[in-house]
């Protein structure tokens, strides 16, 4: 029987606080303005992938993902398959003694620690995951902005999940993509305390793919131009600064500037795109109730491309901000666990904000269905967990 | 008994399809902006006023409207007052037969023919008729452009009361707001089939006003600037043109991509502003399937700051517009009366709008109080209906 290679990682999911929208190249995945991210931890979401391969498994490339068989012959796969495949081929042209695995057909499994109906952007995460794990089977000696290169080619913002922290994006410039790569602003330990309470909306379905969303703007949106030329470049410059300095303030009020900003251009759309909802509305309302009464802002909302909302606050802040969402939403799941436990519910500061915004609060009991708490992590980890067994078949994950 | 002095007149309310949002000079009303509206016929909506003056009143000028005293200590009341009364010097200095009414103190009685609650920006109407009624008390041979430049003091959109049809608010260059007039684009007996229906959406209560908004939207949204600098001035050139033609396609299209951008800037803005909630969202979603369902643009809508939505079409496709409405909303409030007797319900859209927009149409049927079936009209109009007897007090009207 042939010999069965392996190899395994997991990869993070990111929320972006400079939001990315918008292709310049839609093939390649280059977008119109450049993007940064907070690398979230993966003890609470991540993607975890194997990638084998062998000359014993049948021609076709293959991909499970939560248990289901997935299309490959997309194009972003694809180029994923074939980038890294070139680069095998490269150090196999130099080291003749090394297994022909690129021109093994490829087996993958993968699977995410969190339920896909939560309508989080698993894109990201499972690009990241899949581009990660091959090039640890192919003993690939890229480094992580290699690889974000080829990430990007997946799903945009995967690129960025290539890294743990706070990473950024680079737009760049040349027409090959080569310069739009990821990069890391600074790691999970620089600024440890930074958390994320994440809200699920339900929500009937998604509305507008972000493939097809992001072109319509770019080619209707008469306000688009401005943000991607004008506002963006400012902001990021002032977002890396402000996580350099720790400044929560600045981090806070960009992070919600921005996300206002994208969803700004979505609604300039034609015909309008719409991804915040009436329960999306009273989180934002909410978030302003909890920063006035702080007198300062010690939260800051985010919306990525459906009505879930994700709060950014500071660890020392946690009864203020996760404190008064747990007295009013502490019936949801989610606040089970480690983290969920630490958490002190802050039933004052919910008496209090409900005189300002009795009806938000009332708006997100009925509409948020589950909580996430968690916080700032770390990038891909290589793991000897596999999916896949000694003899190529996928292994039941617990 | 000393004489008491009575002028009266209608004014009619005005729906923007060029948004007005942002001022240049906030004690003036000058504009960021050109804006452009269509005036509403008075049968349906309307203000009615009587200006009065005596030398027997009390020395304070007084404002009655819907049986509510108001108060007229405001700089925009009272900007409108010393204006006209200037004009009227002026006429009585050049003849000395004229009697002074400019130094007579002023009662005025107002009243709306559309319930406040409703959420009808009435001051462009209130201010309208209070310049008009006024001016027609002084007989001041003063033009409706004259008169706008006064009316915008009180009210922005209010300058565009003064005429019928289409109208234009031009934002004009000086300082002094001189050249910041109204202007009208075409009568409405040029493209006399333009019916409007309007949606009056239950909301809890009106949110920021609209002159705190837009200083907010100025003073902080990234995307405003390229809105007012280039956007509106190429959509007003595309607006007249699109009138001039009576081509509906083209005023509907710019119609609601004018609409998305000033709620896009109001969204913008830090903290957000939201005018639109799902009933509005639900609303936009049940004319896109319309338009989809006609193969063209058969209808338009576009919102003010608030929630309700105003829906544009032409008499020959009321049954494709209205009948639609009329089928999902047939027991509101609104559709009695002679224009409503007039739209035949179209069930059979509605069923086929119910496959795409399903929810939608619940939402609609769930957050919409009322209708109101309207179209395009004239300007003021003089009244000998007084609603101030010989004796200088109010009178119930009926």
């Amino acid at each position: 029987m042939s010999e069965i290679y392996r190899a395994s990682t997991t990869a993070p999911v990111n929320i972006a606080v400079i939001k990315y929208w918008g292709k310049r190249d839609p093939k390649l995945n280059l977008p119109t303005n450049s993007s940064l991210s907070v690398t979230l931890s993966q003890s609470d979401l991540r993607t975890h992938t194997t990638a084998s391969c062998s000359p014993s498994y049948p021609s076709e490339d293959a991909l499970l993902l939560n248990g289901q068989a997935q299309d490959v012959s997309g194009a972003r796969t694809q180029a994923c398959f074939r980038e890294l495949r070139a680069l095998r081929q490269t150090l196999e042209a130099s080291d003749s003694s090394l297994p022909k695995l690129a021109s093994y057909p490829l087996r993958i499994v993968s699977e995410n620690n969190f339920p896909t109906a939560a309508g989080l952007a698993s894109s990201a995460a499972g690009f990241a995951a899949l581009v990660r794990a091959i090039a640890n089977l192919y003993e690939l000696p890229s480094s992580p902005t290699d690889l974000s290169r080829i990430a990007r080619q997946g799903s945009g913002s995967a690129c960025r999940s290539l890294f743990g922290g706070y990473v950024g994006w680079e737009q760049g410039a040349a027409t090959d993509g080569s310069d739009s790569v990821a990069f890391q602003v600074a790691p999970a330990s620089y600024w440890p305390s930074m958390r994320a309470l994440i809200l699920v909306v339900s929500a009937a379905k998604k509305g507008v793919s972000s493939t097809t969303g992001m072109q319509t703007t770019v080619a209707t949106s008469s306000l688009f131009p401005s943000r991607a030329s004008e506002t963006v470049p400012r902001r990021m410059a002032e977002m890396q600064k402000a996580i350099q300095e720790k400044d929560f303030e600045t981090f806070g009020k960009v992070t919600m500037m921005d996300s206002n900003s994208f969803h700004a251009t979505c609604l300039d759309t034609y015909p309008p795109i719409f991804y915040l909802n009436d329960v999306s509305r009273a989180a934002i309302k909410v978030v302003e109730v909890i920063n006035e009464a702080a007198g300062r802002i010690v939260a800051a909302y985010t919306f990525d491309a459906g009505p879930n909302a994700v709060v950014y606050y500071l660890e020392e802040n946690e009864k203020l901000v996760a404190g008064l969402f747990k007295a009013a939403l502490g019936d949801k799941d989610g606040w089970k666990g480690a983290r969920g436990d630490k958490v002190e519910s802050n039933a004052d500061a919910l008496q209090k904000a409900e005189k300002d915004a009795g009806v938000a609060v009332g708006l997100l009991q009925e509409g948020v269905s589950r909580v996430i708490l968690t916080g700032v992590g770390d990038g891909p980890v290589k793991t000897e967990e596999s999916l896949i067994d000694g003899k190529g078949e996928p292994v039941k994950s617990t």
